[in-house]
């Protein structure tokens, strides 16, 4: 166990957090708001911590993948852990466990909040919440990948631990190169959106957070309403397109970027996402119908919902926990799918659901005729045994923590919807659940072991799970 | 594709169960009842079909896996289409899909009922759909096998796929004598639940319903308060108890006869079940405390209902709808782990939930120490890689077959409980669920289309999900 190299590589996410924090503090100053002071207080608290934690040098850089997955775990931590210091230290939201809540929300993408008055918070403390968002969204670690040199230390171990979905493909040959040009489409996409928005009209702050928002697919806003407050069919159709693009494999973008855009359209998983939002928002669309005034308003209500969902961002633009069953049933059935691999959406990854899918047709077929030799395609290429028992796994494991806990969330002693929703909308990123987590309500009447519950779920539904289980597996921190 | 097979051996279940339709028939008679008459006419029409269907002498009596699944698929669905002509003739239960659902139901050992009012019906009626769940528990094609000489055409096939759990082990060489060995068991576990109800002054017809629907783990009572209805700690005790007996592996009562009685407390299985009982009677007791008497009175309770859930019977007590929400989300918890293999319940069973814990910390273990060969021990032995695989595959499918379900039912209307619960306690062959379809409810206000897709998921649990999914893989019955 190199435990000075864990040390120092969670110092250096502090560091960077650092400067993040440097970000709101000038958003704050910029409207003369006095809660500044916290972002600075933080940041100085943040340089100090990774000082202590980077004095002793590690004797190898080298790690395995136990140290992979608890950099990975320590530094997502670490990061909501001070994170969630300007707004306990500013006291805009009361209670640190409710501070944490929303940090870890916020970084991870969730979305979920604890808070009954967004519009109450100061303007800089709302940007850094959503700008939580931007930073999670690519993953923090990703970044420092790209900014700092690490390479020697197999870095492989910590992207493979922080990008979402099964598998992470190099898209050149330097871990670094790939990391930055990730980041680069991000950040175009971004700039892109925040033009889009700020061209309807919609003003640069709000723009910007917003775009935060989509970019990470996380969903704060600085409207109790939501997006739904700007009553506006321009924001509605740019933010749903703009949501559906960040749930989309970032490689594509690359290979687009390329001028490869015909074997970016050719990729299954993309087919499979769009297809399962066109068949969503149709079959949403003629159950909600009667709900609007015209289909075309139920079209585009219906598509901004799904879009938001399955790509976990969690933005809403209507009550819908008043659709009926069948409309809210979809829902939740794309909270559990999620956006695509290799995109800043969470939920088990569309990937996931269809080797899920193809694993389940596969076994039948070799019950029907045993001596076919079992076989899935995906992506063109033959899925090895290894890669589809480990997504069943995956998927076992994603249910147990669900199962779990709801179970410990039931002793609150809400109804079992929003018991069950509350644990899937956090495990999957998403935000917004139903019953008292649905659009119109709030995480704020949980107790506070249950808001820890969350912070754990939302944790493992943004680093895949197995990072914050390996956490507290006993025995993980043996040398040996 | 060998059709006469296929046809010879459901004609061959009709004519069984023509032969026990003269059962209920004998009990109408004996109370007077003139509906006797539509169990006799059951019977000549059940014989009828048998004779059509067996007039065609099969080429060769081999048989494949894939004629296995879909005789076992055809026989239920067949023992259930005629074992409702008797409800349906005689007009004691309305509408031919309610008498369809009400008797797969009943073969499933599902106990869940679309009746409002149990006790309007006929003694003879109410015996014929308790003796479904005595019937349908052990299998009718185990008691098939152990009739009838069907030993040349691989009967393996056909009782791995109708036996629950992930494997069937032959208790002695011969496929007939391990059968005949079994339903030994079964019946003499049956009498002796009866006189002990019998004992305790439940009356004759009243003790051998009670003792058919505990021993199937089935769940129909012949009062509209269940075993509730009886006011009776005694009865309580008894049948709470029984019902554990009945999920346990029916090999290890074998190996108890044998006298190897520290062999079968060995049993992990066994030992996860019992464990699995306790703690769920511990923590619903404490939780339920202040809602009764005394502890006595909520331990008692506790313990009858998570007996009953567990081993998928479905007796019910008392309306654990209104419990709080952490014994709720226990007693869910219980409706998908289920019983032991190898019993009459249903569930995923015990064997599959230990099997995927150890899929999953092993899987973690992997990931810590990446060189450490994956290794599985269960029941002494290892398990090899292929079994813990379609373990894995097996859950992933129940889940589909359960989303897909919740989907489609959702299309009702219901809130979210009884939508989720009311598949849930289907797929698993528990009985009630809650809300609309808790304790005091019943599953009448759905539609048709529902009503068969709860059919569906009924027979999908109880036959293990994959030979009614077969039933419908398009291609299946190419000849080829």
């Amino acid at each position: 166990m190199n435990e000075r190299m864990i040390a120092r590589t969670v110092g250096l996410i502090l560091r960077i957090e650092a400067a993040l924090l440097l970000l709101p503090a000038a958003v704050g100053a910029l409207y003369g708001e006095h809660e500044t002071l916290y972002f600075v207080l933080t940041a100085a608290l943040a340089l100090a911590a990774s000082l202590l934690l980077t004095i002793k040098k590690p004797h190898t850089s080298v790690i395995y993948a136990r140290e992979g997955f608890l950099i990975v775990a320590l530094s997502w931590i670490a990061l909501s852990v001070f994170g969630a210091l300007p707004f306990y230290l500013s006291g805009q939201i009361p209670g640190f466990v409710n501070c944490l809540f929303e940090t870890v929300s916020g970084f991870t993408t969730t979305g979920s909040s604890i808070l009954t008055d967004v519009e109450a918070l100061s303007r800089g403390m709302l940007f850094w919440r959503s700008f939580t968002h931007w930073v999670g969204g690519m993953g923090v670690l990703v970044f420092a990948l790209a900014l700092l040199p690490m390479a020697e230390g197999r870095p492989m171990h910590i992207l493979r631990a922080e990008a979402p979905g099964p598998s992470v493909g190099k898209l050149v040959p330097k871990m670094r190169q790939t990391a930055a040009i990730l980041y680069s489409v991000y950040l175009a996409l971004t700039v892109l959106e925040i033009i889009f928005l700020a061209a309807g009209g919609m003003g640069l702050y709000d723009s910007v957070v917003h775009a935060f928002g989509t970019a990470g697919t996380g969903g704060f806003s600085i409207r109790n309403a939501s997006i739904g407050a700007y009553q506006s069919p321009y924001f509605e159709w740019v933010i749903g397109i703009f949501m559906l693009l960040f749930g989309v494999n970032f490689n594509l973008f690359y290979l687009i970027l390329l001028g490869r855009i015909k074997s970016a359209l050719k990729s299954q998983e993309l087919r499979w996402y769009l297809a399962i939002v066109a068949v969503a928002t149709a079959a949403i669309t003629l159950n909600v119908l009667s709900l609007f005034e015209n289909a075309g308003q139920a079209l585009r209500t219906a598509f901004f919902q799904v879009s938001s969902i399955i790509t976990t961002t969690g933005f809403v633009t209507t009550n819908y926990d008043l659709w009926p069953s069948f409309s809210k049933m979809i829902l939740v059935l794309l909270t559990v799918i999620g956006a695509c691999a290799g995109s800043t959406g969470g939920g088990i990854k569309v990937s996931r659901f269809v080797i899920l899918v193809k694993s389940v047709t596969q076994e039948i077929r070799a019950m029907i005729h045993p001596r076919v030799v079992k076989n899935i395609k995906f992506e063109g290429r033959s899925v090895d045994k290894a890669t589809a028992d480990s997504v069943s796994v995956f998927f076992t494991t994603y249910l147990f923590v669900l199962l779990g806990s709801m179970l410990i969330v039931s002793l609150n002693g809400f109804d079992m919807t929003t018991t069950s929703t509350s644990v899937l909308t956090c495990l999957g990123n998403v935000g917004p659940g139903l019953g008292e987590v649905g659009p119109v309500g709030n995480f704020s009447a949980f107790s506070p072991l249950s808001k820890l519950v969350f912070c754990f779920d939302m944790l493992a539904g943004r680093l895949e799970i197995f990072p914050m289980l390996i956490l507290f597996t006993p025995g993980v921190w043996k040398r040996k």
